[in-house]
């Protein structure tokens, strides 16, 4: 039997100079990360960068020519910065157009006195742009080649990607199962580990110890990949791992 | 009277499959990002990469080019994953070294019989690195010349940037005032908004809209910066915008 996973990867730009500053927690990618695994598309690389032209520009240019898909989150709105639409624009070297369909659509909705200069920008897409529907505030993200542009509020980003997902082209997804064991130092389990990892190259293996305040301490041990046979047997294999060592296995979760 | 601010900026790397992959929240950025505004090093670009020895490399070669700090957290343990200290030295050219201070303490702690060969590992340090000391678990991150390599469990790596932030060379704070007003959109203040921007581009004026699940929105407007009259002077004029908009202007953060 030869086993065929379908490997795509994706990077995800935040841009936004609230996240940089620490004003802003980034809820963002934690999510997208978890759906992006479950289509089979995973997260290879993340940048947060400013409201900064030339930052945006080269950031767009150089993941969506090393990712098969782009995400970005941030900087559609109203606001002078809001610039994600004409950077992306510039990326592809196509003008921004006025979008009749999104300007009918936000005139009706702002009613034709409030809908000033400002919002009238939201009307406006790169030429060739596909918009991503935004059932909550109604102004569109936009899919132009292998790049999506989200809003960054994690209300609506999420129902955007929501309207995105089924667009996807999509890869075999990505499994994880994990055990965790307390009162054990990662250090303890290394040289097993690392025996398991490259009897599975093909899968990370990962270890990730915690420290918590109140002095209890462990480690999670996981095994992750597109190969879900190799996974079910490596997770079997750190289960052995854990109680040869002499820990408590515990699957999953257990906080 | 002229004003003198010291501009310096970092950028963040965080290393390690698991924020990729969605397992793990990323709760370092928001506390790095925080305390280097105080610091007058604000950060300028986080990027999260995978365990991928070239990806590292290149990714802190560039970065220590266009920054004048940067910070990494992650990939310092004793696991076959933890590949941070090789690359870091790669990336200046310069070989890992045995650490006799670092070989000392860790096999105090441990004891010669537990002092494997993969906690061994976190013993040795780049030639020419200052070991970052780190009083929860021991082995410690490093300095080497701009670069910052520190553990990515949040409480480790906030002890460790504790004892590395006296040694870091400052700059100007960065000030930040917000203003929060509830029901207004961002559209109905843009063009105010643009007009301060306009009136201190040293600044960023930034307008951060918020829409929670309860139905209740509004918008948080910013001026940020690290020339502090200048940045009181656009708090002031966006405060006398929100009232002109109708809107009830509330200092700081309401929620």
């Amino acid at each position: 039997m030869t086993l065929t996973t379908m490997t795509r990867h994706s990077a995800l730009i935040l841009i936004g100079n609230e996240i940089l500053s620490g004003r802003t927690r980034d809820e963002n990618t934690q999510f997208l990360a978890k759906k992006l695994g479950e289509l089979g598309i995973p997260l290879r690389e993340v940048r947060m960068i400013p409201d900064t032209r030339e930052v945006i520009i080269r950031c767009v240019v150089e993941l969506r020519a090393a990712f098969d898909e782009v995400f970005t989150t941030g900087g559609i709105g109203p606001t002078h910065d809001d610039i994600t639409s004409p950077c992306v624009a510039e990326a592809f070297g196509v003008p921004l157009e006025h979008h009749t369909p999104t300007f009918t659509l936000l005139e009706n909705h702002f009613g034709k006195e409030n809908f000033n200069a400002a919002r009238q920008r939201m009307a406006y897409l790169p030429q060739g742009a596909t918009p991503i529907e935004n059932p909550i505030s109604l102004a569109p993200g936009f899919s132009l080649g292998n790049v999506h542009v989200m809003a960054g509020v994690p209300r609506i980003m999420r129902a955007m990607f929501d309207n995105l997902a089924p667009r996807l082209k999509k890869g075999t997804p990505v499994l994880s199962i994990t055990w965790h064991v307390f009162s054990l130092y990662e250090g303890s389990l290394a040289e097993g580990l690392e025996a398991i990892q490259n009897l599975y190259p093909q899968l990370d293996i990962g270890s990730y110890p915690f420290h918590r305040e109140n002095g209890i301490y462990g480690v999670a041990l996981i095994a992750k990949g597109q190969d879900s046979a190799a996974v079910q047997k490596a997770a079997s294999d750190i289960r052995t791992l854990i109680a040869a060592t002499g820990g408590e296995p515990i699957q999953g979760e257990p906080f």
